[in-house]
């Protein structure tokens, strides 16, 4: 039985950036030898999603006009109220900007973590799927948690 | 190797109520003694969602007005309309509404769990991290699983 | 320890088809003899979402209609358009139709995978809650993994 974790940290530029994790995921699976297991990849940020899809440029402008849509920034949030608001008020100084009150709906929306089969050394990724952490405030500093579970040799089963 | 779970019961008082379980993750994890592994959290209702977020008062009905948007509990649904459906017409004794037709729709956008990674014996959360059930229905008796599955000891992985 | 998966392959028929995958999700921890521990199933394609609800027939059709409104597939996607699309130009040839902008935007709102717990050698599902492949596409032949990942004899934990 093998566990691996790997902390990754980056710095997004912008607002619903799509970073693609699928090639650290990879390296981490092949680091571990597991040949059976999962991969659980997690965001620790309450405004970072972690999600499964294909990379194609159309689709992800597509998908920032949809949230444009459903959850549009410049609505009115509570969160962002000043006037109102008493919990949590601390303002991240590496964030480019502090009132995210979409940014958390769209968060819930989404979901924090993906976990992943590993299948004989691989991940169970089907041909377009690639893993993104989407940066769902504005430009900040970031962390993922990526943690595997396997065994290293493959018994008979059944 | 190490397996531990949880069955967590507990009353909701209303609609889209927000039951913040991370206290009781974190001491299950205490218990357990695992040093590095994944804890699953998992709702047995179609209308509980698992969700990752902050624990902010305005934020929380900030999300109630979005759903109250998208999707609205007075429009039509076919699983409400006594009319035309034929299947699973049991209504629960401790349920104080049963036109949920909503709360199904909400639950399929949100989801049913999240899992974490345990890192040096502890859930791998960031700081504005909390873990919560959302009760989509109305007051009910709840029930959510939690599972750890863990090492006791760290040794050299690589 | 025990590791167990399975590929489930399957060909849809329509659009917005639910694919109830509870019973092989069971006979698969039967068969994996496995006490405790937890089962993930995975999507392999980017449009097909993995999900937990009830199984009723006016609540499927009352959840195509709100992603009708919410995520309407005749709008403009980029996704779609010839004229400016670059990236992964391949159109699958089982598939009945190419143009899916619609079908990513709606999962990555829905998400790819579920973790169940395994407790006393069953999925600790609730009374109503069934484990469904969503087709988000056309019909098309899809694969879904399910991986298991548990202990075969429950020892005295605390």
């Amino acid at each position: 039985m093998k566990f691996l974790h790997q902390l990754i940290k980056f710095q997004t530029r912008k607002h619903l950036q799509f970073i693609d994790l699928t090639d650290k995921a990879e390296r981490l699976v092949h680091q571990s030898q597991a040949v059976n297991g999962v991969l659980n990849i997690f965001s620790r940020h309450t405004t970072v999603a972690i999600r499964i899809n294909e990379s194609e440029r159309g689709f992800r402008q597509d998908f920032r006009d949809l949230l444009g849509r459903l959850v549009p920034k410049d609505a009115y949030y509570r969160h962002n109220d000043l006037k109102i608001r008493t919990e949590n008020l601390v303002c991240d100084p590496n964030a480019s900007d502090c009132l995210n009150g979409h940014s958390h709906c769209v968060h819930l929306l989404l979901g924090n973590s993906e976990t992943i089969p590993i299948i004989k050394g691989k991940l169970a990724l089907g041909r377009w799927q690639r893993i993104f952490a989407i940066e769902l405030d504005c430009a900040r500093n970031r962390e993922v948690v990526m943690q595997i579970m396997g065994e290293l040799k493959e018994r008979n089963h059944l």
